[in-house]
């Protein structure tokens, strides 16, 4: 996936309308804003609270996140507008980077509230600069292979986008799904777009198979393309505190390292609610483009099972995973530290993670949800948290503990430093296995290269840094009676946290 | 299981026989042969060929070998002489040990050669003694509440086998069971003992009701008390070169730290048969003593599972694992570290350890061994090893890796050490963070103590002991371009490896 994405426009749009010949359409450009706040658990234990579906490389080697910003890196869209949460922030701006894609914005929620405050946050900040602008608001979950195909579409929108419409994407429906929502088409409009006359939330299956035999309807992509005034607009009408709450986060907001941090205070008044649900299915203005390529919300392991490879009895194989006897069977080992092998199954989905195994009945994947909250009340770190934590300058990842200690494996990008900082309840050891680290104790500094060592005495002040060009890597041994990682006293630290 | 098993002897035998009133059986003490040297990999991942399942603590926390040591340390029987693998034998003393129980002998294989081997190398050893000892030979993989009522079987069994009977046990059937052998009881003999008229293998279905309908139809318990002479006349007469390789073997081994080292060279010639096939099963002189407390072989993940308690959808959890609307199923977690959770599943076995996962079908428990081959056809080191690996020192555990590094866990026990030793590929940092150290590196001997760490440069000859009462454990971080384990160059051993 994405692989075949990505890049340039491969042609001028398909279709007329407004696009022209140089790949840009209408008289300016479209701003993606690309909504990746979700926590979503669904795909647990890939996907977690802590490291969400959307960065997780589900298919392929690059994440959903990924792909979609990919998607619009082309002709015809500006840079991206991210929103996300304060939580994602570096991992977000990591992978953009590693994809060479440089966001417009990246826009950081205090606290997650759907995707009505974020799209109005990104429509109001769009607004600040050009009145006219074009936003497209764009979940980050979505498989879109023909990522031509779509921008096609978008270009075919865009004239009723320039007119005042809200325009919505229309996917052809192959199946009675009654996992997406529908959306129902009327009376022409602009070339290639029809009027909205209805939203139709997941249907019973007796209504779905109406729905698909019905060629007005077609399954709602979730995408939408909007003067990013119209889109306020209707906010003032249908959802005017939200839209208050909005302005008034984006006010408070600070800029910091790159991100902007909207203000905890007012953003915790804005009600968490789907932009569908607060503004889109109460507004009068909606358009329909029809979008014919393939689309998958990968919303579940039965979607992401459905869209693996799998041999001629139906079982897919992803990592270090064997099958005997299997059918209708997605093993997946997202760990090469761990073997998974099936055995007689059926209709049956495994997961294995280095710290949590999923197994479940295909039909039974959108319970997913309620394990992660079993988990969680049983304070399983498992429910939210993956066993490597990303940071700004690096991640790490626990690798052995016991009575006295704890163990971690280290990695600094080339460049950046942690904090400068002690700890009350623990000495630490550091033996350097990749790279040259810069390591200040006190008052000295020392350059400490692989196959060496350095001892952090209980309560010194420190700070590890990266000096070179490739990344560092050092394993931890931390001793003392306490390893929380609230025992921080930071001093300085380039990153501002706390 | 276990605990309520060993100790001595709560009674004397229920029965009469040959049995005295202070408990001792015959005119002497019965020795327990102990086999306990399969590689059973039907209950992988919990079971490896470097760690098999008699040494797992597969129900409750006393591995089945404890359990199966535990159960003959009672008046009337002499200590056992275990008879297992070179690879087993620490881990072997070691649970001994951990139960204060002093085996008579333990024999070491230098290759597995199944049962007739071992039992005939033990009778032999036992013959040399006293010509008129009296074996029991037991597996260890065997889960047998009542060890009270089967030693008072036993008891039953011993005049009969004083004179030349090979004494079988029949365990009352409670159901057609296709997986075990059975055993067809003629006319009465000794007092409580039948003679065996016939050996069944595995039946059929059908053939199973037929049995259970029998009343003269027991399961094989697997479990056999003779002389050593009785069974050394046996083989004689069936299994002429398997006798003459087994006394060749036990001829020239040779006496190690408490272990007794078959001679490879002979040993190798010994067939790899099961004493049933090789020598039970063309004698003429079987008996039967019928033994009514419950048995169970627990040869698979579907036998384990009847024998975990159950809620009352049937699901079994063990260690963490979590259930959401599972009936019949065993969800089991061997590791802290891991959390597994299964949703909507039936009839299904899950076990998950820190590096393997299995998934079967209970109908298909018996295909895991398939399962283990293909793993090993791949190469994959969970196919045989477990993290974890025993030394006669203590233990060892890579918990992380990367390119050009490795991390240990050790753990030593007190008094012991490791070997005088050099590395050509690799240096060492070893932090200790429980206990003391002493550590020789060239000619300089130092202790570390708990938070202090030492080098072990590349081609440095070093040895690492704990001098003290407790356990010491420490990190180890490698750096070099090689870690196998076979880059050892041993100095000098006190555990006499090469």
């Amino acid at each position: 996936m994405g692989g075949t994405e990505g890049g340039s426009l491969d042609g001028s749009p398909t279709t007329g309308g407004a696009a022209r010949a140089d790949g840009r359409v209408g008289t300016g450009l479209v701003t993606p804003v690309l909504l990746a706040g979700g926590t979503g658990t669904r795909l647990w234990p890939t996907s977690r609270a802590r490291f969400p579906k959307q960065f997780a490389p589900l298919l392929g080697e690059e994440s959903l996140f990924q792909a979609a910003a990919r998607r619009f890196h082309a002709p015809g869209f500006a840079a991206p507008v991210v929103v996300t949460a304060e939580d994602f922030r570096f991992i977000a701006a990591e992978q953009l980077d590693a994809i060479a894609l440089c966001p417009q914005s990246l826009l950081l929620e205090p606290l997650p509230r759907n995707t009505a405050g974020a799209a109005l946050v990104a429509a109001v900040l769009c607004a600040g600069t050009d009145p006219e602008a074009l936003v497209l608001l764009a979940p980050c979950d979505q498989l879109i292979p023909d990522a031509a195909g779509l921008r096609a579409a978008i270009a075919l929108g865009v004239p009723a986008a320039r007119d005042g419409r809200i325009v919505t994407f229309g996917v052809a429906p192959t199946r009675a799904e009654t996992g997406y929502g529908w959306l129902e088409c009327g009376a022409p409009g602009h070339p290639g777009v029809a009027a909205l006359t209805r939203f139709i939330e997941k249907p019973e299956a007796g209504v779905a198979e109406a729905l698909l035999a019905d060629p007005r309807c077609l399954w709602n992509a979730g995408l939408f393309l909007t003067r990013a005034a119209t889109l306020i607009e209707a906010a003032r009408h249908h959802a005017p505190d939200l839209l208050a709450a909005v302005r008034a986060a984006l006010a408070g907001a600070r800029s910091d390292l790159g991100f902007v941090r909207l203000a905890a205070r007012p953003w915790a008044d804005v009600p968490a609610i789907s932009v569908d649900h607060a503004i889109m299915e109460k507004a009068a203005n909606l358009s329909v483009v029809r979008f014919t390529g393939a689309w998958t919300d990968l919303g579940s392991w039965a979607a992401v099972f459905a869209e693996t490879a799998k041999d001629a009895s139906g079982t897919a194989l992803v990592g270090r995973a064997t099958a005997i006897g299997c059918e209708n069977t997605l093993l997946r080992s997202d760990s090469d530290a761990v073997a998974l092998v099936g055995i007689g199954l059926k209709n049956l989905v495994a997961v294995a993670t280095k710290d949590a195994v999923l197994v479940a009945d295909l039909a039974s994947a959108q319970s997913v949800r309620l394990a992660v909250e079993a988990l969680r009340a049983e304070g399983a770190p498992q429910a939210t948290a993956f066993a490597r934590d990303h940071r700004p300058w690096g991640w790490f990842e626990t690798i052995g503990a016991g009575d006295g200690f704890q163990v971690k494996r280290i990695q600094v990008h080339p460049g950046a430093a942690l904090s400068l900082q002690s700890h009350r309840h623990r000495a630490e050891h550091w033996v350097v296995v990749q790279g040259t680290a810069r390591v200040t104790v006190g008052e000295t500094v020392s350059l400490v290269a692989a196959n060496q060592s350095i001892y952090v005495p209980q309560g010194a002040v420190h700070r590890l840094e990266n000096p070179g060009h490739d990344p560092m890597v050092l394993i931890e041994v931390q001793t003392g009676s306490y390893f929380g990682e609230d025992d921080i006293v930071r001093y300085d630290d380039r990153y501002a946290r706390d």
